[in-house]
């Protein structure tokens, strides 16, 4: 590992793979594809495949796959909405979900796709607006910009429009989609088999996880037309195929700087992690309690496991000194080349300092940022509607280009939205949560800290959290929807326990929050921008843009990969799954698994590794070969793939897929979802693939 | 805070401050202190208040405080001990203990205590047995050495003797103790008040900790005569008061290589915490669960939480860059002085190199070290016994000088001791344990890694652990007892499930152990051993040795600190524990404490801040003044004295100890222990210290 690693920091941006990068629509680098695969995209092939996506606004990715509104995405990107569909007596998340008819769609309160219909160039406007600033000066003109330039695109309801940073502010980009707001569920397998092999298993491999799932999107009460869609594969993807994923990586850091990488690594990982790995033995615990606490738990508990597991992959691909060492070589180079040139060295005087010193106070101010104004004190979801209702209510008095980001007029609609949705809330959880957040911050800030005497004055926090979540009444999404309509002066006559502590603490976490962006994020962003040019300036615009859940695609092909001396097939089969079942959790495939033992082959694909170069978002991306045509469903990664936050390896760096084939045959022989067969059958044969 | 780091690391190895240091007593820095302080400990004084300090085995400290075997500690220490003596019914932990004579007195099943009377070097022989010896070779010559010198000197089970390392192998002394083993309890306040403040106070101040004990060391029945003693002293410490800490810290790495610091920020510490995290996530939520879980798992829990703590605020000073800033200054300016001198650089040749190296191999294979042989899968008291038998059984079949070095003849008697006590174990909570333990194994190696196949089968690990803790016997004491008197013969011969699994996975274990002692541990101690007397030729032996859990004196003064602008005061008093008082844990006063309230003046000091460079393990040195007497019980520092482990920072680093006049306040007053006030107060006037 050390010397490739070593390798690749000598490369500097150039990707030492053709498989490497997460390329932006409008320069996929076709050239490279043809030269290594003897396959080159078309416009109209591209145009296909970025019409056919989608992205799910919760953090994950989708695609059409039929023109008549049919998504496909993973089990576990919905894993909310099938919660918010089941209740004790029905238990959707434990048995699955099928429906037989179009009426027994059932939608989801919380989820919103999204297509990315337009893409324009913004980069002058935003520079025009933050020329000569500096500072928080710098970053409240790059936010009123934003604001302005979001406020003019987006024209209506069904629109989202989002100004999208693109290689670390060296360019910036709008990006306009469409939104798809009424979102129904049509199939879900049972959550142990979306979910086999369970935390040990994920990211891991080989794998047998069956982590798909379909919806579809309505309009006017009817099933959307979506007369771009990929069609399924006539034939299912073998070892070496050429695929492409289309997705949504949610955020890399390749061009971050050393200083920045070493303080996630000593700083930033590290705090979270043990957030993350507490609440991990606190739900586990809590969860074994009772049925029903598993129940509303399980979910939740396998996001935080699920992060847990990925963010410690990239505190390990961290502690490689091989990895840092390579960074420090390619920052020097470019330094050196900085140095070299007049014009460039001038424009970046500075930077590298700047975000060091940058660094260092936000390390000392992380835990009151976290405290105060990310929530860690908080990790309830009635807390979280209380301080939304409060600062809508005073965000909206100000002027767009002045509030707060999160509730600027092209994000409201959206806040609003779930703000009424009629999702159920767990008080027992949510209680537990709170408690925990609320004992976290006594322990971060210290008993003395006067923020913490504010908080809980000579309350224990069960205490405290008790009261508020047993007093609180926004359960109830009337009560919401009235304090969202009343406005102000609502907000302000209302008695509400848990509205008024969001009130008590909302000063201090804006001032916390105020100090974080004017002292780090201004002069990270600033910065950055500033190498991010100067590397345009000095290497050229050849390479890709660090991830930012923004659509993507890249090439790869499916392989598998050498374990430490120990081969790894790139593909899982039926059989192997019915190998792997013990009987006990989390290896005990469902009574349907059961029953249809012998329906399939056992040699019927079934999970596949391939090379594409993916990450956290990516999740749901469909796997396309080169006619455009579904072989797959992105879900997981190896744990060498964490790592991929910072480097592409592409030795070890898999991308974890649900096989095509092993989907349809699933559905067909597992489930008798034969109305998603025949729809998905019937697209694939009758669609028009644009020619290569 | 970075500047005072970074002048630190331009001093080198010469301490910074008069009070930085943790030095053996046969190289105190007595002309230091007269600088300083303008008090000359003399010799006789120097034997006195070593001859009146104590170490617990189990990693604490205490102090002789009457000719009659009194001793004081920490509760905290004794914490075990007071469990092991509750039931459900007589909850000791929970209300505190007074034995108002000396037959009320309880032996602890557990508590050993040792007193040191002899100090010898040993470095020739230690490196004549490894004279040109690397790697294993190396590592297992020291052992056997080890081994020998301490089979010569251990002569009878009331001697414990120890081979102790001092400057990381530049020197090694053999260290003779005097063993006590009944130990008995005679006072223990509450635990909310010896622990008064809970987690939040941990490590902060100003607090309000009563964390004082007392026991009596038996011997023959009677209580034991402990001629040498610290008398309690006549007047309390006041601020910018002249005190010493006579204890056992557990240790420093202040001596480390830049590469070893990084390994512990970056791989060691993070592996720790995050377990330390979940377990703690996972007790916390496991011991609200009912009153008897409650009871059986606090002590345990407030371990964990305090190892979390304060390897956090390690963690955390060795992410402040500066701190390894200075470190790497020293080390470049050590190796230049090294390349300055032929035959010392001839000496050191790659001993820089081969660390780095070692620790790359330790990265890569910690976690399977950890898991199967340092026993993170196991954390189970019922398996540790069985591991303890197997290997007891195994090992004393083989020469003294080729067993695991804690199979001994110099380490058996304590083990047998504790194998044969009859404290009680609770099923329900190890049970949890292993099955955390268990699950960890399963996700850290992988479900397909065949350690894993090998100890789970198709299990799941929750399962396993039941079988294992509900079928075993090895609770009842006799059923341990035959089989330690059984030896091998009764081992293999023996059904029990806990046994067998311990036999099972003992080959793997034994396998990962010697792997990491030849390609790390023996690497890391021969360069660590070059790289110490290369220290010691070119800066001579005028610094004090890292802590290595043996007994140290410092000294230091009365004295708080200011803490971001904020001045912290060195005392706190009676009447600021009333008003911390909210009657909600953990500020919640026991009745004794609210019965008791006006009977001791307010402004009566309680705890109190010193310069005293101390660190974990010290917990329970009497803090004495330059008479010899006591004024105090070190138990807790502040946050600043976690970095300690890696430098000492004299403006904010504090020990914290209850004060002298608030235990003898506390005693009387409080908890009416007339026996032991008296036994104190004429101990004390009856008490001939050395003179200066």
């Amino acid at each position: 590992m050390d010397r490739r690693l070593l390798a690749l920091g000598l490369l500097l941006s150039l990707p030492a793979s053709a498989d490497e990068g997460m390329w932006t629509y409008d320069a996929f680098p076709s050239d490279t594809v043809n030269k290594a695969y003897g396959f080159t995209p078309t416009q109209a092939w591209l145009d296909h495949v970025r019409l056919g996506s989608v992205r799910l606004a919760g953090g994950c990715s989708a695609s059409f796959v039929s023109p008549e509104g049919l998504v496909m995405t993973n089990h576990h990107c919905i894993r909310g909405c099938i919660e918010d569909l089941s209740s004790p007596k029905k238990d959707l998340l434990a048995k699955g979900f099928y429906a037989s008819s179009a009426a027994q769609e059932l939608r989801c309160p919380k989820v919103e796709a999204n297509q990315l219909v337009e893409m324009t160039d913004v980069t002058a406007k935003m520079n025009a607006a933050t020329k000569g600033l500096t500072g928080a000066a710098f970053n409240t003109a790059l936010k009123k910009e934003t604001a302005a330039v979001e406020a003019a695109c987006a024209t209506s309801g069904d629109v989202r429009c989002d100004v999208v940073t693109l290689f670390n502010g060296g360019k910036y980009h709008l990006y306009k989609y469409r939104r798809f707001q009424d979102v129904r569920l049509v199939f879900a397998p049972e959550f142990s088999m979306a979910a086999f092999g369970g935390d040990p298993d994920n990211f891991n491999f080989p794998r047998f996880g069956f982590d798909a799932a379909f919806l579809r999107v309505w309009q006017d009460n009817a099933p959307a037309k979506s007369p771009h869609f990929l069609p399924w594969a006539k034939q299912g993807a073998k070892e070496g195929d050429l695929v492409f994923v289309s997705g949504h990586p949610g955020g890399t850091e390749r061009k971050a700087t050393v200083a920045e990488l070493e303080f996630q690594r000593d700083v930033n990982l590290p705090y979270t992690l043990l957030q993350l790995a507490e609440l991990r033995g606190m739900l586990r615990e809590y969860a074994g309690g009772s049925a029903e606490r598993y129940r509303t738990t399980r979910s939740m508990l396998r996001g935080v496991e699920n992060g847990l597991k990925a963010l410690r992959g990239r505190h390990q691909s961290l502690a490689d000194p091989a990895l840092l060492a390579g960074k420090r070589q390619d920052e020097a180079a470019l330094r050196q080349k900085v140095d070299a040139n007049a014009q460039v060295k001038a424009a970046t005087d500075g930077a590298w300092d700047e975000i060091t010193q940058a660094l260092d106070a936000y390390r000392r101010m992380l835990p009151d940022y976290r405290m105060k104004e990310a929530g860690d004190a908080y990790p309830s979801e009635l807390f979280r509607m209380a301080r939304h209702l409060v600062r809508v209510a005073e965000e909206k008095e100000r002027p767009n280009a002045e509030r707060l980001r999160e509730y600027t007029q092209s994000q409201l609609p959206t806040l609003e939205q779930q703000l009424l949705r009629d999702a159920p809330v767990t008080p027992e959880l949510d209680q537990a949560l709170l408690t925990f957040g609320l004992t976290r911050v006594r322990e971060t800030l210290g008993a003395d800290d006067p923020f913490v005497q504010q908080v809980l004055g000579r309350e224990a926090p069960a205490d405290l959290a008790r009261t508020l979540v047993r007093g609180t009444k926004l359960r109830d999404v009337k009560v919401r929807a009235a304090l969202l309509k009343g406005g102000k002066a609502a907000v302000e006559a209302s008695k509400d326990p848990m509205i008024l502590f969001a009130r008590k603490v909302d000063a201090e976490a804006r001032a916390a929050r105020k100090r974080y962006e004017d002292t780090v994020e201004a002069v990270l962003k600033r910065n950055g921008e500033r190498i991010a040019k100067a590397h345009l300036a000095v290497y050229g615009t050849s390479g890709y843009p660090d991830a930012t859940f923004t659509l993507r695609l890249n090439p790869g092909q499916v392989k598998g990969w050498d374990e430490n001396g120990r081969p790894v097939a790139a593909l899982t089969t039926f059989g192997g799954a019915y190998e792997r079942h013990t009987g006990k959790e989390p290896y005990k495939l469902p009574d349907t698994w059961l029953k249809a033992r012998g329906k399939v082959p056992p040699q019927t694909p079934f999970d596949v590794a391939t090379t594409n170069d993916i990450i956290g978002g990516n999740s749901g991306s469909p796997l396309v070969d080169r006619d455009g045509r579904v072989v797959g469903l992105i879900f997981d990664g190896n744990l060498h793939s964490l790592g991929g936050r910072y480097a592409y390896v592409p030795e070890t760096n898999r991308a974890v897929a649900v096989h095509g084939e092993g989907i349809l045959a699933g559905l067909e022989h597992v489930y008798g979802a034969r109305r998603v067969v025949d729809e998905l059958r019937k697209a694939s044969d009758a669609a028009v693939v644009p020619a290569k």
